[in-house]
């Protein structure tokens, strides 16, 4: 048997699940042993991954559910939408598949979100098994309990906080994964850095050649102990009343590229890789830290083969974006600044000093 | 000040709530009082009942929040739907409002049901009140957390259990409420005798006219016995894990009916007090009750105004329509049946007797 860690979300009232992480996981029968007993499983995969392991992944869930079917969904961000949900909807419905049906999320952070948000509504709330198969799901969106779709107006407006009987991170699913979004999830990993465990920073900064080599004990290690950060961010504040927020970091001017150039022009990794350079300019802007904690992020982040330059969209185009995001509620837009190395916390952040530090890295 | 009773929904981890039940609750200030605070209200309202009442209830929000909004739905079960439901995003969205916007849902079940679900995603969750001026929302659908929209291939498919911060039933809203309407929302109110409480079906044998003439003492009592019923049920089993599935007495050939017709051809209580005829003749079939039960039942629903028999959709198509319904799991049929006067369960019934009652009742 390979070997595998188990990081485990803390949460109550039956609502805690392990993560279980190492390699070979989807051809180890442990993986899909003792989750909910149901008639059917539905693996809802994309048209990109499905065909490289929607059917090793049925074939394991055979010895489990009398029935399982595969449903195919448009890859990329841009089809993160109702049309693209509704596909699931619509395949439950045609199959009358009853309320005890699990879904099986197999993919990247928009496959999980929308599994996720289908398995919340569907007949208000079937199970659903989190198998992610890019970096950036491994380490942050399958964890955790966030789902949602976009809406025309903003990403991840529609949604709800629904978590998972288990999350499945094999690790073996990486090989595949195109260089772009390799590099896109480890700006997840890096932001783990800043805003909750500095030595972990040292360590990325340390081991960055060995992750973009796919090394796996590198990997092993990055995401253990992003999923274990997360887990004690989770366990304390589920529905982000207030410290799940430091998870954002990047995420507001990240969310604003993101929708200012159409979803799925820049990769959400990305787009956030970006906004962690702008938060850590603010961050020195309003004196929480020194300019070269910037400069040093702005280094990983370069290595990384990550941008770190915005999309000239014009400062009023960028304080409109943000405002409609959901961090910003009534009033001065809040941010995830970081206020030490290893620790975070929301701030308002003054228009001007915004425009600031957009002009400054040629946005505005 | 009018009086008022409260019945309260008792729920653990600060989702209980009370239901307000009088004369004059939307005109009375302490109705709005210690709602979550906000920078924004928005009323969500359908054609029909927005121009009597969303000024007025606008006022009175007022005094509570700068800002109150009112959306428009058009009015129907047809329109239950995911254009309808976008119709709240798009204004929540367009006018940039927060995750700490509360919802007001004003009006019948569908507002409700579609204000609630909309509360439950919109940026994964925003508080909600429900304003009942239907008599069916005030007894059911406004009490408990069940929000849904329908799909194309199926009633309240799409949903979530979500519950109100609070529920304002004002009986004088009753005063402005359509014949029909009013006589649909009676098929609730008998429901929750034969389910629940002997007593409660024989008191409203002997006060049907005086409800059907709108006499507020009648109905305050109709609509108190109703919610503490349900209050009782809901608290016990919030998401139907098995003792809730009782409410939906009568529901099972009911959304069969609405569905098979099309939605909004008959009035959601229409389809229900048809579908507790053939359930009580059911439950005579299985030797759970006598003969003169389902007679006892289908006088009342009769003299209530409400239809005993079903459209002929054919034996078929009913069985087709209820395997899709939620309530049909894999496998036989279930349906919630008479034990005893004042108490039921749900048993599976097998294919050939469902089309006996249905052929028995002329709708095969």
């Amino acid at each position: 048997m390979p070997a595998s860690d188990t990081v485990r979300i803390p949460l109550p009232d039956d609502r805690a699940y392990d993560i279980r992480i190492g390699s070979g996981l989807l051809d180890e029968a442990a993986s899909w042993q003792g989750l909910p007993k149901a008639a059917a499983a539905v693996i809802v995969s994309n048209d990109r991954v499905a065909p490289m392991y929607a059917q090793r992944l049925r074939e394991r869930l055979l010895a489990v559910y009398a029935r399982v079917d595969v449903v195919e969904l448009p890859d990329g961000e841009q089809h993160k939408d109702w049309a693209s949900l509704n596909r699931v909807f619509d395949h439950l419905l045609a199959q009358a598949l009853d309320r005890k049906t699990v879904l099986f999320a197999l993919g990247g952070g928009v496959v999980g979100d929308m599994t996720g948000f289908a398995a919340a509504t569907y007949m208000r709330g079937v199970p659903f098994v989190q198998v992610p198969t890019t970096l950036l799901a491994q380490v942050d969106s399958s964890v955790g309990g966030k789902t949602a779709i976009n809406h025309p107006l903003g990403k991840n407006m529609l949604g709800a906080f629904y978590q998972p009987e288990r999350v499945i991170a094999d690790l073996d699913t990486l090989d595949t994964l195109p260089d772009r979004e390799l590099r896109a999830g480890l700006a997840e990993v890096i932001k783990y850095g800043p805003i909750a465990d500095a030595d972990f920073l040292s360590w990325i900064e340390g081991n960055l050649d060995a992750l973009l080599a796919r090394d796996k004990a590198a990997l092993a290690h990055a995401v253990r102990r992003s999923c274990e950060i997360k887990a004690d961010v989770v366990g304390q504040d589920e529905k982000e009343q207030g410290l799940r927020a430091i998870l954002n970091f990047g995420h507001t001017i990240g969310h604003a590229i993101e929708s200012g150039l159409g979803y799925g022009e820049w990769l959400h990794g990305e787009a956030v890789a970006c906004g962690m350079v702008l938060a850590a300019d603010l961050s020195h802007r309003l004196g929480l830290m020194p300019a070269d904690f910037t400069a040093q992020l702005r280094t990983l982040i370069e290595r990384a083969g990550l941008p770190v330059v915005p999309p000239r969209l014009g400062g009023d185009r960028y304080l409109q974006l943000m405002r409609v995001d959901k961090k910003a509620e009534a009033g001065a837009i809040r941010f995830v600044l970081i206020e030490a190395l290893g620790q975070a916390g929301l701030h308002a952040v003054p228009d001007a000093l915004i425009v600031e530090t957009l002009t400054a890295h040629g946005a505005a």
